[in-house]
């Protein structure tokens, strides 16, 4: 199949042809750039909503609610689950089987895993990638949903038009554990399990972070809400969709500045992201050339040269300086 | 003072020379490098170690109880402590002071915490640096503490020559909050605070995981142990330090030729990430100079272009292909 062809398919709505893409994204299969550059200009017409928060959370939880209200507004859904922490591959897509039985038999609900790692700028390229077919599907709403603890999923949450930052009480030193990527990169906060002790006192610790934090040149015009939420039993579910719905709006105010703006930065970051995974493909390429890094290895680790030098020479020599 | 002057003030022993190498390496202040380059032939006599796990799991705890035990030892200590959630740059110094207070008379440990963000391989790049400084200050054993549960973690412990990896019972889903790179990179698991529900369980979970994942590549002639401690009453951190030893051990066996394909692997990957690095403040530069990304984000915003194509046209114009 021609990449036309294949992403003709995925515009008319083909969900097979779809998901085979996403698979060779994710497995970065030769082949994905092509299809995705035809579809890129069917991207940007979703509404894009990141989650992030550390492992145990409720982030899924409360995934699950949200794609149930934005369903029951008659709105199709698209969630891209970015779970690094995988340590077997097979555990994503057996999660998604699980997840997706929920919504077996809603075509208006796309639920996708990715779990790549070890290829230059890996996950966040294959996360943009995955949300770009999403959108292209013709999505409403896509979730991108991580594990927001390493700067990978920073620069994740950071490609969201609006992002949630997902915590509960107690978890351990509560200031040690939100990264200060993610306390600027966060829209809306939420501490979940509020029912349990000391919730308050994370409200009021995060409400302090982010007082203290001063970088708002992100959110200008939104002061980030720390909401609470129990989401197993439903609890302020609805606030933080209304909440959702609102900061929507500010960013769609004055002819969708505040969007453009924050789409443009994101794009900025994809750009010089490309860009730094193809130098690193052209390095490697040049290296296996060349006499690659293993003599440079032996020279080090005999002390007759360093680490330091060793790069600029291959630098040099490479960029022809 | 030259860079020569710098490097010999370090080598011998100038802990406030010392203290300033190290941020300015932590600042990527400039000129680092230069002192770097001359100290490298002063390192790789250190045993160095690292330590990685989530926020509140106790490492922190753990290394200042291996530092009494190395100083009984009669070995002296330092410790680098990268934490890259601390929101606040003043977060992680005052920590240091605070850590400081308990070996103040102590002039056997030298305590160095690290949270740079924002630069090109700039944490990973940082905690080589400073590893290095305190193995030319002479120091024995240079402990690397680190909240493992990001990419760069994972880069960062895999420069130690034993990695130790912490963890409590009951952290939510226990096998999500163990990241894949991590638990290959592993030598020594530690499940803390052991007297808590759960913990058997949880030793289980991390010995069935070890057992399936099969890359035991890194550690060939080692099966690594998963050991219990309650490191605030000191349960079981002798028999922590009698498998440090057991494992440098093994690694030292037969003249060390696993200790130095460890090193060399470690060699490799600083290499990479240093090139690397090189090649990213070489290609912003050549954007400077030329139009900048700018203008092609317009084009990519008003649908002209898909940032793929506009990335290889990007690489292509600097590479010269």
């Amino acid at each position: 199949m021609t990449p036309e062809q294949r992403a003709q398919k995925v515009i008319s709505g083909d969900v097979r042809a779809a998901a085979r893409l996403m698979r060779d994204i994710d497995d970065n299969q030769p082949g994905w750039r092509q299809v995705l550059k035809l579809l890129h200009a069917r991207a940007g017409q979703a509404r894009v909503i990141g989650l992030t928060g550390s492992p145990g959370v409720g982030k899924s939880t409360i995934t699950d609610a949200l794609v149930e209200r934005f369903r029951a507004q008659g709105l199709t859904v698209g969630v891209v689950a970015v779970d690094p922490t995988s340590p077997f591959s097979g555990g994503a897509i057996l999660g998604d089987r699980i997840r997706m039985q929920r919504h077996a038999t809603d075509e208006g609900v796309f639920i996708r895993s990715l779990a790549t790692r070890g290829h230059f700028g890996g996950l966040t390229s294959s996360a943009r990638g995955v949300v770009t077919v999403m959108e292209a599907m013709g999505l409403d709403v896509v979730l991108v949903e991580t594990v927001g603890v390493g700067q990978d999923e920073v620069e994740i949450v950071r490609m969201a038009d609006t992002t949630v930052v997902v915590t509960v009480p107690g978890m351990g030193d509560d200031i040690q554990a939100i990264k200060a990527g993610i306390l600027e990169a966060g829209d809306i906060f939420v501490v979940n399990k509020a029912d349990r002790d000391g919730a308050g006192r994370t409200v009021n610790e995060l409400k302090g972070m982010l007082h203290l934090s001063g970088d708002h040149s992100r959110r200008a015009g939104w002061e980030p809400p720390v909401l609470t939420t129990c989401a197993t039993d439903g609890k302020g579910l609805d606030e933080l969709v209304s909440t959702l719905a609102e900061h929507y709006r500010v960013l769609s105010a004055d002819g969708g500045q505040m969007l453009a703006q924050r789409r443009r930065e994101g794009l900025r970051r994809e750009l010089l992201e490309l860009i730094q995974a193809g130098m690193m493909e052209y390095l490697l390429e040049r290296l296996d050339q060349g006499e690659g890094l293993a003599p440079v290895i032996e020279r080090v680790m005999a002390g007759r040269e360093d680490p330091y030098s060793a790069s600029e020479n291959i630098l040099a020599s490479i960029l022809g300086d």
